[in-house]
């Protein structure tokens, strides 16, 4: 049966991955041997996923420019879908990036509908010959992001500068994130007017602009 | 037969995995994967030599100062050796971390034995579905390091200060490497006349030291 919609994609992926064992093998001249660091799990997973996703009746298309957001463009049952794929160590909290904040800002100005990409989330935990998948997740931005205690929305700032948009714990405190997508974008908003930026989109003009396409 | 010597075991590595392809699998829930990504070959190189050193003989203690240089000390047929081992992409210039130079420094003075330590290093090319190990070096520290254009010895300099020893490309230009084990430890008692550390030994008494004793 093929696939037709990313939630049933999601539920495929709950039955079948959730709770399954990950291993890593490295072969060199016929010799494999087990990977039993952490560091590479995160890399290789966000490896494994779009591949498999493939396998799976979808079809992906990497984002041509790299620092755009999102990564994909996923095509299932003939519908196209904004699309990122994360994973994290459910051990900590989830500090992937989201978007650097400035090119995230211009990107929904021209490309509103950006703002319903869908994130599809593994949570893997590390044992001692692998890693188990913990969980799968398949949310809207404004469910993974929320007030920080500093900035109106999780953000890494690097040298006083806006630098990525960070999510909230949002497998453990789903009520820390966003009620829907208006209080994301006025938070993104408020950001923008705390973080100025020559050349930018003024912040109300930007958030006027966003809301009634999306409000349409 | 068993391996009596650090030479033989490098003897044995070019012959079994010089020229031998490299693949790392991912394995979910019993869905294997290819990488096709650089990023990681390095690290997952990193982990399977120890364990193939192992295979052949080779005890391996890794040392437990993580800051303290070397990484291993190594038993081969009785005998105790400090080793390190390294890999890098062939495709670029040597670019591993020789140890902190701060690190060194006060270890060497301590220990002047460790200058002696074995490197053995790993060079790999990646290949579409994975990589080939291009060649594999058995060295001393002076054959790998030598004069960089700016300083006595190739060196990371992190806001004014040294930090990382780096080596030289000693796999196309040996020229490059100091000469023998003086010239190495007269370029370390340089470095740190031009980065004076406080409470550091004093370089003159530093080399006067170390010469003494490795001159024995």
């Amino acid at each position: 049966m093929s696939l037709m919609s990313l939630e049933q994609l999601h539920k495929k992926a709950i039955e079948s991955i959730k709770g399954e064992k990950g291993v890593i093998t490295i072969n060199i001249g016929g010799i494999p041997k087990t990977s039993k660091s952490n560091s590479i799990i995160g890399n290789c997973v966000q490896e494994w996923i779009p591949q498999w996703l493939e396998d799976n009746g979808l079809k992906l298309e990497p984002n041509t420019h790299t620092q755009s957001f999102p990564d994909f463009t996923a095509d299932i049952g003939g519908k196209k879908y904004d699309m990122e794929v994360k994973c994290w160590n459910y051990n900590n909290s989830p500090a992937f990036d989201i978007s650097n904040f400035d090119g995230f800002y211009r990107e929904i100005y021209i490309n509103p509908a950006k703002l319903y990409a869908k994130y599809l989330i593994f949570a893997y935990k590390p044992t001692t010959h692998g890693f188990i998948i913990e969980n799968i997740y398949l949310k809207n931005l404004w469910e993974i992001t929320g007030k920080s205690v500093k900035y109106p929305i999780g953000l890494q700032v690097k040298q006083g500068r806006p630098f990525a948009i960070r999510p909230v714990p949002f497998h453990k405190f789903p009520e820390k994130a966003f009620e829907d997508v208006k209080g994301f974008i006025c938070a993104i908003a408020e950001t923008r007017k705390e973080f100025p930026l020559d050349g930018a989109i003024d912040a109300e003009l930007w958030l006027k602009t966003v809301s009634r396409i999306i409000l349409e």
